[in-house]
């Protein structure tokens, strides 16, 4: 059988070079292409070590492809990794899905920003859309119709342990130390707001196709997620927290074909969960409670970005992200007919948040 | 659609009743008979409560039908649910599978003592088999091609907090008294000694076909059974003990049409496990030594029975109970090719523990 072909948008990142570890452990699959960002250091070696003929930034126009759309339209991949961060991730997933056969979505905002869009477009192209996050992969493994209730855990980031009245006084460097998951800047900031969760509550939702979704703090990180059936069984998804075993079953599924014989002890302290505290995570309670409004999840993850940003660079204190979102989100109520509402909105509200 | 109907052997136990308690909340099911033994009050409740029109017990000949042969083949039932307990168990749910589409086995001596008969058997006529005990219905729930071990989990019966020193002194009364689920006396004594759980691994060996299991003590009998993938997937079966769950699933399958919408709650005393004791449980872990001896398995079921009833006369004490089915298992190792060699090595082992 042919190996299948594989392109990575955001080969760079956290994603990208695990996916990139992952095939190379995997048999029956290549990677046709590379798209990067602005870490031409990484991009190079990467491209060496790999040996990859084809790649492709925006930010470094390569003599052969002038464009994504060309890049894509040339190399045709079994699978598409997404895994762009932010906005620029949800525009490279949907036009994506017109030269592909699989999404394996990884960047959020593809979901929470444009939902319907990338469902519709997935299914009008005969495109299969499988998640890579971990919580969702595990439900997504778990899945049937017969689910009642869905729950996703959380590891409520560097302020778990923190007491509320101390929240104002963290620093970029304080909320970079995460618990469980090595990730990038923002992902990490988004874990101790729980912004990060509030967002897989609405990818959960435009996946799975319901609201009945609950999330648990859960220190360990080795629960992952569950099923919660109407007959009163209850599937759980165990094991270490290690992105490549989900990023391996959005490429293998329906199969596994990733040898990686390590699970965690059966043991209570892998197994300890906690409700989520509505004063020290208001912004996800906030995000929960707008998952059906796609014009306020645009503004969510808008905002977030911006505030976000100012937090790192020390323009505002770490309890003024969930402020500066929940503000914007206030000010957006708009149908979303298309994707240039989605980028409008998204405009405005990035422009809103920055003078807040 | 017309209703599936189902024969209950055993109806008066305690996988009977709760069957029969299923099946009235279930739509699409009907009962075409019941099998019994010598509760002949209790069966007789039963089929005027439940409008039963056909039964039969070897006990109690019914004008009707003058043998289980007869019976089965006058209804020809959908499904055939297997809870007659013991050995004679084993032969009604061979006899069984000649007449049906599906056999949903509760009898744990089937597989146990004719695992390969009963396999056999349902492949020849095309017959699905269904495990409703709990934990053979998780796995079975869980399992697919790519696990490489199988967990289940066990209460420890009445034994599990007590000191090794002092397992001699306990009475029946004290062994009755099982901390998680309401069941035969037998089934009770065999799960302080573990023999329960050998037979359920003896089981599993022969449903799963692997010999990769192990065993958790775990006492709130929540978890009731796990797949380890060989990717590092775990996937967990959780929630209450409640054996009308998998009735059930072992009806509706590969639906779930029970609902029963009650779930335990994700706090960690809710995952508690231990390592299984071969100080406490001795026998257990010799059961284990023998999966794949089929004769030794038939004198494991034989001799067991035979020392429970001793056990419960008073005539032994209870740790005797694990010496007198090691002591009936290290003297049968024998070819088994026919049910009549099955019932000479059960008949030999019993006369053999009866006289230990």
């Amino acid at each position: 059988m042919e190996n299948k072909s594989i392109v990575i948008l955001g080969a760079t990142g956290s994603i990208g070079t695990q996916t990139l570890k992952v095939i190379k452990k995997l048999q029956g699959f290549e990677i046709a292409g590379i798209v990067f960002g602005k870490n031409l250091n990484l991009a190079r070696n990467i491209i060496k070590e790999y040996k990859i003929e084809n790649y492709y930034s925006p930010f470094y126009p390569n003599y052969k492809f002038s464009s994504l759309e060309e890049f894509l339209e040339a190399l045709h991949p079994d699978i598409v990794v997404s895994a762009i961060p932010g906005f620029d991730g949800m525009i490279s997933s949907l036009k994506a899905i017109k030269y592909t056969k699989r999404l394996a979505l990884a960047t959020k905002e593809a979901l929470v920003c444009a939902g319907p869009f990338i469902k519709k477009e997935c299914k009008n192209n005969n495109v299969e859309l499988i998640p890579i996050d971990s919580e969702h992969s595990a439900i997504f493994q778990l899945f049937d119709n017969f689910v009642e209730r869905i729950i996703i855990t959380a590891s409520g980031g560097a302020v778990r342990d923190k007491k509320v009245s101390k929240l104002s006084k963290l620093t970029p460097k304080d909320i970079l130390k995460h618990p469980v998951w090595n990730m990038g800047k923002r992902i990490t900031v988004d874990s101790s707001t729980m912004v990060n969760k509030a967002f897989e509550v609405m990818e959960a939702y435009e996946l799975f196709e319901t609201n009945n979704i609950d999330v648990y703090i859960h220190p360990t990180g080795t629960v992952h997620g569950a099923v919660l059936l109407k007959d009163g069984t209850v599937k759980i998804h165990f094991g270490f927290p290690d992105m490549k075993i989900p990023i391996a079953y959005s490429l293998t599924y329906p199969e596994r074909k990733y040898i990686n014989p390590n699970w965690p002890e059966f043991s209570s302290k892998n197994f300890d969960f906690c409700e989520v505290s509505s004063e020290k995570y208001p912004v996800f309670f906030y995000g929960k409670s707008i998952i059906n409004n796609l014009s306020k999840r645009i503004a969510f993850n808008a905002a977030d970005e911006v505030a976000v940003e100012r937090f790192l660079k020390e323009e505002i204190k770490f309890t003024k992200i969930s402020e500066i979102i929940i503000e914007t989100c206030e000010r957006i109520n708009e149908k979303v007919n298309s994707i240039e509402d989605i980028i409008e909105i998204d405009k405005f509200s990035r422009e809103y948040a920055r003078n807040i």
